[in-house]
């Protein structure tokens, strides 16, 4: 690792590793739109730009990261296969590149991960161990397994190259608006261990706009890491955003980003449901709940100051077909209300 | 009109009026990605690129034709307003299309419009005008309308300015395969009066694969019509696909298609709607049920021969969200129990 950029001696990933990780990854991901979303700028009072990574292999941002952290194994370590631990699309990620790299893999989930995100593992053709609830009891049975097998374990976010692969989705939104001729004032990022964030301020480490996390209340470690100046841990709460509940934030995750992000931004289930769908039916995309975190900081014009032009990562779109029903139910009146 | 490559006297259009729609386009509307569909293509036998324009402005391919129609018209003419007659999709672009150039737009509908197209047109700002329920209803009082006013008639489909532009996003389907190395067996067209198939016949006239008219049973003008060599109204049973249900298709599409469509692929509400729900969950993209017609066909497998690469248009995304729910609980089960 050669970056310059952050100071910090956990870390010391820079902006060029992304580029790095960008050419790596050439003709692997999907180069997916960034979608102007005019539909909903009354709403949120600002251009919104929206990064679909729901359109990404496996359906979320988490196919960059594993990609490149599989794909920078050695051979020999290939051969022993790749084992990770993950509430969900990481795992799928990670189930996807050991497929595409045609080795073992073995995912560690949790007893009550969303139906559809263990039937993406399963179609990637990954062993599953179902082991407890917390990311405590997945990660310790995925170094028991790893210690029986030799496997390299894959960190869903506090590990350098899946980091740098994440931050491809920024360094891509940022050239989609580029061309636009755009200059983002803001960009949403939701966040929950920090992979996502932490890839976002690298590949913006040149520009001058403010990064803002998006957490769920309740389950807002990175907030508390940030303002406290050191990471706190936290009981995640309740939340429809599975994606965003970690106990803690990584290490390098944190290391990054207190040198470039703005906390601060929290949204319960109420926001994210109403983004969801006013997302799916204007813009015809399905996110998850924590894919619409970002942007429902927008639509309630939660942000500081009055930012013209809003860059959003929609993080992914894996969401139980039940949720979306009863998302609709809730949140789909007042869309079609509102013409 | 220059183009050479159609015989018909009714019609000169070529494969030039498309690219010159193309260039007048350039910056107006959305380059819409051409997503590939991996996890479809298992039940669908062959691999699937599905050109999005439910993403385009206005949610539906209307955009392009209506936006290079009302662009070609003179400043005097424009000054003068334009009217148009359709059950949703066409009658949004027109509508978007004169927000644009700022000039005034009343638009015809029918009685039992879905909600959905109607609050669109209402928030382009267009005066609508309620006219019965069949298109004759709407297109008389169209026609009285403009005879007040002055007002210019945007043809829905039977015109070459809106066949043209229509045609653009075919020709982007093939840039995008082309950049992929890819070259299509086969495209899949979901076909109501014809309008973005002549286009796609024109865009692809000197592409040797087969381009199939989709349509719905009872509903099979363009089918009919292609197999006794000349046009053939019928009388449009009831259907999910509102955008396909013509009495007759257009002399021009007519035209343009005999000399290059294959025709008679037909689907029904049930293939539309697993369709539908399919895209929605496995790649995260809503398209009403016209929309997903074409990748009802590959889906069911429907097609002659065995075609391994296949372009499908996704020719729109606006539906009622009470139509989305019910489709879901009718298909979602099948798509989350098929992992």
């Amino acid at each position: 690792m050669h970056g310059s950029q952050n100071p910090s001696t956990i870390c010391s990933l820079g902006r060029s590793d992304v580029l790095e990780a960008a050419r790596r990854l050439a003709g692997q991901i999907v180069r997916t739109p960034t979608i102007r979303a005019n539909l909903l700028e009354g709403e949120a009072g600002c251009e919104l730009y929206l990064k679909a990574e729901n359109l990404q292999h496996i359906g979320a941002f988490k196919a960059r990261g594993a990609l490149h952290a599989v794909g920078r194994l050695s051979e020999e370590a290939r051969a022993r296969g790749v084992i990770t631990y993950s509430s969900g699309n990481h795992a799928q990620a990670v189930a996807m590149a050991a497929r595409r790299f045609n080795i073992a893999a073995t995912i560690a989930m949790p007893e009550d991960a969303p139906a559809v995100k263990v039937a993406g593992v399963r179609r990637e053709g990954a062993t599953i161990v179902i082991a407890g609830t917390t990311s405590d009891d997945r990660k310790q049975r995925a170094h028991e397994i790893a210690a029986e097998t030799g496997a390299t374990i894959i960190q869903p976010f506090d590990d350098d190259h899946v980091i740098a692969g994440q931050g491809t989705a920024t360094l891509e939104l940022l050239e989609d608006t580029r061309a636009l001729g755009v200059k983002l004032d803001a960009l949403l990022v939701p966040t929950g261990g920090g992979g996502v964030l932490a890839g976002a301020c690298l590949a913006a480490a040149d520009e001058d706009f403010p990064i803002y996390t998006v957490e769920p209340h309740g389950c807002d470690a990175m907030t508390r890491s940030l303002s406290r100046g050191e990471r706190v841990a936290v009981q995640p709460g309740p939340t429809l955003g599975d994606g965003l509940k970690p106990v803690m934030v990584g290490e390098r995750n944190f290391a990054i980003a207190k040198g470039r992000a703005d906390s601060g931004v929290l949204v319960d289930d109420d926001d994210m449901g109403h983004a969801l769908v006013g997302l799916l039916l204007r813009h015809k995309l399905l996110v998850e709940p924590s894919g619409a975190a970002g942007l429902a900081v927008a639509l309630k014009r939660r942000l500081p100051g009055t930012p013209r032009r809003v860059g959003v990562m929609l993080t992914g779109g894996n969401v139980d077909v039940s949720l979306v029903s009863s998302l609709i139910a809730q949140h789909g009146e007042r869309w079609s209300a509102s013409g």
